[in-house]
């Protein structure tokens, strides 16, 4: 073994699922770890739009990047990465050069708004805890505002919600959404109807979950419908702004837009000056590695390869798989063997439709839809949360909003007067009476005690 | 009984410990009550500096106020009062005006920098959940920068943090980073040992916890140096900036700066034109209303008022009484009835110091310290805690952090490239590496299977 001094370095870019579990498995490999991130926390993303509808605290669905690698060999930094040269064999960040011998790729993918970045502010996607707080806020902001609204018109356009693609992002966005209206708030408000809120799922393409079997993409469909949600598919949105959307021509007011569609391989790959897939994403040899580089592996969904004719897909469990076969491979260089090839084995994967329903596959072959393959996706999601604390903490969460049916985490935490329409008061001119709900009949005066 | 129409308004403004506690006692009076808060939720505050400190979620401690206020006769308005027209008997909001038969004012209190408003950029204070999401991400991030800092005596300036104010505010945060810095966070760094960090707490009055008797100010000195804490009582601060503070002449290096110190009523105060205390606080009648309108009333630490030769303190406790008594008053009026004066029981009055350690006085005479102080505190707290869920939560969470000793909401939600230091590189050149923690000796590769 060599020293200290020459030890192999290794340097991993990203703290998801794929580059924790390289770390992992390299942590006690007599090689020099270093994990960057920009955010100090690793994210159970799958569980995010949970965080974005108030059922779950930010806190219940990530982890301390550095609480989860405790080996020694191991150091975590908060930084980001902005380029790689692989001529120098360095990563670039924020703060300077890192040189390794060893480079892990594992930044992963961002939204894409399809060559228009303008609409961003006005419809947030959904991959950080401060996108989840900023949905979160704009969702329980849009029924404070409708229930100070004077006008009638303008109280539906507040109560309209439209979340533009329905792959599992905005499905489940706007099954939760739904709940949420149906369910967990009417009770809370006085002047305005949660119930009646229009949540509006618009998808380009013929159907829902199109990643999916057709058969279980019309289940999907029904699910939504039967919660509430409006599914347009084959509808592509052209415009986007503060009040609305358009289809086509046809205009549709929501004072709050959602974005669940496009993916986009993370910027970084388009440093490395090697080939990308359309997504942008990094396409690698079997062994994961770049092409004509052994020494630099990309994985997860920052990763683009074809197995059996089939491109692998951006979930959680192929990203975990590629992040253990990297160590191994690695650890095969250092050993002077020969690396192995990937295999993806594709044990299923699940969608979350709303309360109780979802669709899934198991091993590519087992369809499962409604409450069997929403018990599946309870368990086996609970299963892969990272820690035991998390594990309790959100298992406990769930358990109270199935008891109650009310998601509690409704936190809205900035200002926002300027966002908020003028109040109609409480005794109200004749005309618009009608807009409230009459106050209790029945209350009685309380003698005095 | 009044038909619906003209039926009496009894407006609120705040939706804390008083003024929840008014509008539910009003549930089923025959009135309609409207509650305005600029925040949609209601926050037990005596737990803030657990989130500050990583250890609760902001969901944890927090509840939707329309969530809490169900009764069908209560509105609920995210608003924010601006002032208020005494003689025209309405409240102007960012909305508009809300016209009150009733008022009932209960906007609490803010903190206060001694007329140095600029520091407050430097020494963020404690009130809100977002203002403990800042001071969580500045601790998370000092260390974040430590661990990156090649300079050593920057690397110092890193690990120190001022304090400034020991009143209770001040006393818990220095207690809980004290407890971070010795227990939580060491194993997870690598070049820097967290235990070594210094935190001071800087105090102008001659003792710390200065409301409660000498010698349990003593007790409390003594614990929070034991846990780690250097205490600096009569120390006035004379300058803040972000590299640090002057205590008169002497200045002290150091890159976090919290703010624990002055109290001052909420602004709302002074547009009622009425007389105010030193503080800002409305001067308020027995009954708790303002001398002369027998239709506004003050509570919480928004009153001032003097029982007994001594001034009310601004504890919750004191708030809820008197949000019940405001609610029996009023009802008094509406029967025709004289008010009764409010008179504030004191049940006592707690400070924790520590996992495990803390002070407090029971009805005036009984003076406790250490554990069973401490065992007290959790108790009272659980119980007064607003909602099941909460309480069960907050359980689960404390049950961790006890087990393990570790806070684990460890959450840097935003990009902070700018703040960060240069990294010192994985492979350091030779003069500094003295600076990093050796990479384990023992370990061996592992046989690739």
């Amino acid at each position: 073994m060599k020293g200290n001094r020459t030890r192999h370095q290794v340097v991993i870019v990203g703290g998801g699922f794929g580059g924790l579990q390289a770390a992992r498995r390299l942590g006690r490999a007599p090689v020099d770890v270093t994990v960057l991130d920009r955010y100090n926390h690793h994210l159970f993303q799958p569980l995010l739009y949970q965080v974005a509808t108030a059922i779950l605290s930010p806190g219940d669905i990530s982890a301390p990047i550095r609480g989860v690698l405790r080996s020694r060999n191991t150091l975590v930094l908060l930084a980001e990465a902005r380029s790689v040269d692989l001529a120098r064999k360095v990563v670039v960040s924020d703060g300077g050069e890192i040189p390794y011998d060893t480079l892990v790729l594992a930044t992963g993918a961002t939204h894409s708004y399809f060559g228009h970045p303008e609409w961003a502010r006005f419809a947030p996607g959904l991959k950080t805890v401060d996108d989840a707080r900023e949905i979160r806020e704009r969702l329980l902001l849009a029924f404070e505002a409708a229930e100070r609204e004077p006008l009638p018109e303008v109280q539906r356009e507040w109560l309209t919600f439209v979340i533009i693609g329905a792959g599992p992002t905005g499905v489940e966005l706007a099954g939760a959404l739904a709940y949420m209206t149906r369910h967990s708030l009417p009770r809370d408000f006085r002047r305005v109807d949660t119930s009646k809120a229009r949540i509006l799922l618009l998808e380009g393409l013929p159907r829902v979950l199109s990643t999916y079997p057709e058969e279980l993409s019309l289940k999907a469909r029904k699910d939504l419908e039967k919660l509430g949600v409006e599914v347009h598919t084959g509808s592509m949105v052209t415009g986007v702004d503060d009040q609305g959307v358009y289809v086509g021509d046809t205009r549709i007011q929501a004072r709050t837009v959602l974005w669940g569609a496009g993916v986009a391989a993370s910027p970084l790959a388009r440093t490395l000056g090697v080939p990308l897939d359309k997504a942008g994403r990094v396409k690698v040899e079997p062994t994961l590695a770049i092409p004509g580089h052994e020494d630099v592996f990309v994985i997860g969904d920052l990763a683009s390869l074809v197995q059996d004719g089939k491109p692998l897909p951006g979930i959680a469990p192929a990203a975990m798989e590629m992040g253990r076969h990297v160590a191994k491979n690695i650890r095969r260089q250092l050993a002077g063997q020969p690396m192995a090839p990937f295999r993806y084995k594709d044990k299923g994967s699940f969608a979350v439709i709303g309360r109780g329903t979802a669709i899934g596959v198991l091993y590519g072959r087992f369809r499962l839809s409604g409450k069997p393959a929403w018990a599946m996706w309870l368990g086996i999601h609970i299963t892969f949360l990272i820690g035991f604390r998390n594990k309790l903490a959100v298992l406990f969460d769930w358990a109270y909003t199935f008891l109650t049916g009310r998601g509690d985490v409704r936190l809205i935490t900035s200002l926002h007067a300027d966002k908020l329409p003028p109040i109609l008061p409480p005794r109200p001119p004749e005309k618009v009476e009608a807009v409230r709900v009459a106050p209790v009949p029945g209350s009685e005066p309380i003698p005095v005690h």
